[in-house]
């Protein structure tokens, strides 16, 4: 398929309207994809024989977006609800009498839209499925070199214990592998042509109805659904879910880059940093923002494509419109955040120095713990430490120096059993093999 | 303000993008409005002796939306993550050296961009409330014409109680009446200017920043706030709820109309009826089908409003992004929800005969009950006439007949008295009165 | 796994807290739940000779909800942000020491209430899954009883074209499956233990940490994840997303009913109908509406579980205990519109007389313009008809009339040619193989 | 009124279900609140003459909570679609004859339930008023405290410019008082009484609707509108934008605190510190992560308010139903993150010290492109530090270093100059004005 021409026009596309997918789910993008769906419906039917060869060939002809005044589709459409009529009209005057009268053959205007949506998320899955692959490859790389680089975890955004930026670069990765799964079964399975006629008999057509819907599908390489769902909207909702997902996963991976770049942390620096109107100094973490902000807006278009489901018998009042701009919505954001979480990635640098600096003194504390465990059981261990924690905060004191003067760590551990039960090195579990794993996902 | 020129021009445009607010909201207009707040921000700057007269007038005349390449902005934007600080260099760049030297003053990126949004919002807001207060004084005539015009009371979709269209009518007035003034009072108490420099201190300003903030508020005719609201997010979210609620009024009035008109009720007809691309024969309601799908969209978007308050220190890194979009959304999207709303209203036709023919036989079964209530008590009244329409759904027969033979209503009613009972004009209650009390609320 | 002790007892749970999914979200199967987690990772460590087998049985048989003070631990839950830390300190000192050295080992908070929830999911679907069922079970005996059904199909709520209630309960049943798929899927493949320790290393478990995550998994029958997925909301997402899906398709299929139940409608009556406080002829559609009520809540809980994704470094800070009682009420609502759409649906009486009557006299249209179409081209024999349509209604005449009238139907129809096309009986297209695919997809 | 008992009982009340609100919205309070508008119903009809005096004594003694078996009246819920019915069965069995006939006169269902919604709304919005007060007061302590106390501004979680943490407390109090200010103006404008009967006609009252309306009102302090509002949604969806817009400014409060309290950063510590399952060490802002949770949660339900507001005709089926437990959970939830958040003020401790420390060396790169300003103009003072900071990053090197080298910076500001530019004690421009006029706000 030929890229609709979009180039980035809009005073806000910059951010929000990003990459291959913005392209795809624009204007034009629909009103070709609603042109293929009329093409390949010709084909279709010519292919049972219901429409002429030449016609149907003729139909496939004209069906270019170029040949349409899209902005006059787009005010005629107040008329009807929707730009199918007017463009089935346009068309039609286009062509010979002998092809004019073949098309549209037993479609309603919905299935041309919901068709072309499927054709448009098809489409635009294709990029975007690329960025997140990007994205994938970037974690995997940084979980790679990464891995024995050791960083403080951290739980309700205190140092809880020490990890490794390779097993955070792995949680990444295996987060946008999931969601690449998501979305590629859902190109795969759940995209349908959708084709019913007005109420879903596909009377019009008589007894090829179902081979001229089979027809279409092999046309559109779209799959073939059970029935009509022209208002069973279970496709709709599960590729709008899977794109909130996936926009759900890079919020979580760009609000840590952002974190980690913080000015007191600064243990991530994206190089893809932007200025400031006023303030020469910042270097502003400006992907990682503009990835969250657009994951910020996907849960409540979710939302709005799961409360349009109870569509009214055989078309929605209203339910299946509102569908239309928040799915390309879902699209183009989804997109977007991809595209910028790619860059985030690609050009994050890692500084393992201040990672180690950064880890606070209080942060083996349950490993000291597990070490105690063995001998007074695991919750007095814990307890024990814990009051030892309040100790060095209160005195000022270093926990090791308090920990050593405590006779039951003295015993059970002595200075030397203390110090390796300090040691963050010591105490990374499984972080490096739980590394491998993600990269073994990631390989397969 | 000159309107700026934002033809319909998108392929659902005609749907989702009418009337004057859609120009309001326009790229072109976001653009003017953060010229307007460079050139208000000179002038005030001016008016308190930080720059002189002259500078802010070469400012002024200069921000003209047409003077930029919008497409160009908004690419640029990517970079900072806001079309602010390439806007800020192009003006610059335009300006003799001594004027240039005073453009953005004592602001950051958000200042502009947020008072841009508040000065969008008030200029949308005006032709928001003229569509709104269009369809309240349709909704007025309708209410006066019918305001005798019996029609069936429907709960859960089942017929209860006879009402009148005019009380219908009139509780459509007094929900768009409300709407109206939660955002007549948004417009003028919640829409403010932004001035606060980077992070809110205005310190680039020194010791005027007050002063030019203040005289930036009348300039802008915006209110002041109490301190710079960068990350206090109340005015957002007050602007975004007052749409939300007010689209909520939209949506039940159009669905209300959608029910009425369904072929088997047929008690109201939209005249802006819309075709279909394969039924000859059909009368869509397709404005008010328009106005459920704006309305339909409007609740994802104001919880992302809400969502996005949570905004970090002293800007948020993300959630502020999120927020103008949307913002945009959620006022194109009532806007188009009040204009179809409007031109169904103004258009309606009221089928009175259809709906007095439409009056179900078992409809007055609780006027029935109230008239034995004095004899028997509520409950049992209740209950008595309960089993009478058990028996005269069973039997086939009318509930008149079915009462008749029941001892209790023969003594206590007789025939005459169950006649009266039974006659829904009789049983309207306060219909009239709270017409008029509608009626008032409009004409106050 | 013994059912949770949960009779009805909330004001409202009569509506929203129906069936046997209700039970299992309950506070005390949420404590069960979180029990049967730290027992089945006491025997997971026991497995890899972590903890004495002793010491695992001891655990196992101390972990019954009856032995907690559930509203106690509720309380102390505000100290720590979860009721976790209560519970493992209860249950610790209700063991000997020799048992409750072994408690919780290994395991954070997050551990324990992550994977309880993913237990609770699966118990919960259970029930929800068998409703599922039971829903679509009644409407294939619908569609098989139906499949010959004349009703008028409608699309913006305006009569159309004819179809077959069978084909509309096969859409209904179409939907239903897919639901159940998707759930179905969730169950078996995304439901997953959740085993990291306090920031994913596993580190106070050493070596061992892997071993006993994947003995845990078995012991849970949960899938065993490629790495801990604490802050990577994938899991969780994926399952209310389908659940917000199924609710989706319930109040489709609801509103659907209440259309139909509608007084002036009258082709299909729930048996399950509720009667009124004041109204003694009211037949309200109940069932169906507490479906369509339950729905109309999950889109908001399904943005909030996506929302919420946004989890930071190794533990949310909001963002995850946001989730427990949002999947909660997802799991309770969406069972609920389940239990509620099952019932209506089984008892759904449809009324094929009233159907036929309410076949309106134009809604063949199609129909004609369709036989017309060899002859004219499609584009003019739909103008054509449209035209007399128009006139029919300015003339209150039948459109049968006026069609006769009409040169080009003479010619090209003539009267029987005219009837036929007018005949519904003869224009339902691929109605009956539609419900026969359905059917298959049921029954396979 | 008696506050209703409802101690904390659920497994996640302690973080959820905080403070007296949660006790206000208790089912418990509910029915109270019902059975306080079937008491204020027969004493207003009792006022206009309708019902005997001594009857609505009779029935105002019998309607305490006490006297009802919540759960049984729950369960039979399911037969109706709302407790009312069986509630008001349940109070006429318990009265002797002559007052048992009067039991809800002139009401149905929907009035009970929407006016007790008023009810437990208003008296919910006591506690939570209170609460917001409070966390007011703290902020407002902490502003006073703290005028001069210097802190990095962030923007996009990157050091911007110095600022106050007084100004930051200050912006705080003003999104709290702006909050408290929307709440209170719901409590006394827009929460009002519904008495329409079954279509709002209030036919079975015959002439004295109105006048028993009025007198209802009064009885229950609530307002009096214009006309019923059963199914025009705008007062329900007011209240719960003005719960969302609240619960949106706590969160970003207390996400500031989270922030500020992180390991890294260490300028605030909340003393409601929680512990940990498996950290000994760990001092989490648990009070603040609560509100954040908290928070998370109201978008979705405020969009589901607004959905929910397309009631049909004169009751809605499904959307009035999905409003109760929806409503509910907003006041908890909102009720809940004011309570979190106001014991996380209350109890705050800022580290002037560590703040001071955390002043990052290039922080005041604006101020010294403000000083260059007069001289070079804005954008090339702005880019000439720029470039400076630049070389101060990649050299390794102070910024003030840097400067002092440069020709311009030399010749216009000297070292002397350079230096009060560099002092960030000297650059918090009208920080101090900006804290009096909140304290000013508050105070007023």
């Amino acid at each position: 398929v030929r890229p609709p021409s979009s180039p980035s026009e809009g005073l806000f596309d910059g951010l929000f309207a990003r990459g291959a997918v913005a392209e795809q789910v624009s204007d034009r993008a629909w009103l070709q994809a609603m042109l293929d769906v009329e093409a390949a419906l010709a084909r279709a039917a010519a292919s049972v024989g219901l429409v002429p060869e030449a016609a149907a060939e003729a139909i496939t002809a004209r069906c270019d977006a170029g040949n349409f005044d899209l902005a006059e589709l787009g005010r005629e459409a107040a008329t009807t609800g929707t730009p199918v009529p007017a463009l089935v009209r346009a068309l039609t005057e286009q062509l010979p009498d002998d092809a004019a009268a073949h098309v549209h053959r037993g479609a309603t205007s919905q299935d041309i839209l919901d068709t072309a949506s499927m054709l448009v998320a098809r489409r635009a899955l294709g990029p975007l499925l690329e960025d997140l692959d990007g994205a994938a490859e970037a974690a995997a790389r940084l979980a790679e070199a990464n891995r024995g680089t050791l960083v403080a975890g951290r739980t309700l955004l205190q140092q809880a214990l020490p990890t490794t930026f390779g097993l955070k670069a792995a949680a990444w990765l295996v987060g946008l592998e999931e969601s690449r799964a998501l979305l590629a079964d859902v190109r795969g399975r759940t995209l349908a042509v959708q084709l019913g006629g007005a109420v879903g008999t596909l009377a019009s057509l008589g007894e090829d109805g179902l081979d001229v819907a089979s027809a279409l599908a092999r046309e559109l390489e779209l799959a073939e659904p059970t029935v009509p769902w022209h208002t069973v909207r279970v496709r709709p909702a599960v590729l709008a879910a899977a794109l909130g997902t996936t926009a759900g996963v890079c919020a979580k991976i760009a609000r840590d880059v952002i974190l980690l770049a913080q000015t007191e942390v600064g243990e991530a620096r994206p190089a893809a940093v932007g200025g400031s109107s006023t303030l020469p100094h910042k270097r502003n973490p400006v992907g990682a923002v503009l990835a969250v902000a657009c994951a910020e807006r996907t849960p409540g278009l979710v939302a709005t494509m799961l409360a349009a489901m109870a569509q009214e018998h055989e078309r929605g009042a209203g339910g299946w419109h509102a569908e239309w701009e928040t799915l390309r919505d879902l699209l183009r954001l989804t997109g977007s955040a991809a595209v910028s979480l790619r860059e985030t990635l690609e050009g994050l640098e890692v500084d393992a120095g201040r990672a180690r600096e950064n880890l606070d003194g209080l942060l083996m504390a349950e490993s000291v713990a597990t070490a105690l465990t063995p001998a007074l059981g695991r919750l007095a261990a814990h307890d024990l430490v814990e009051r030892s924690v309040g100790h060095a905060i209160e005195g000022g004191r270093s926990l090791r120096d308090v920990l050593l003067e405590t006779p039951e760590v003295a015993r059970e551990l002595g200075e030397d059993g203390l110090d390796a039960a300090l040691d963050p090195q010591r105490y990374l579990g499984v972080a490096e093999a739980l590394v491998d794993r993600a990269l073994a996902l990631r390989r397969a």
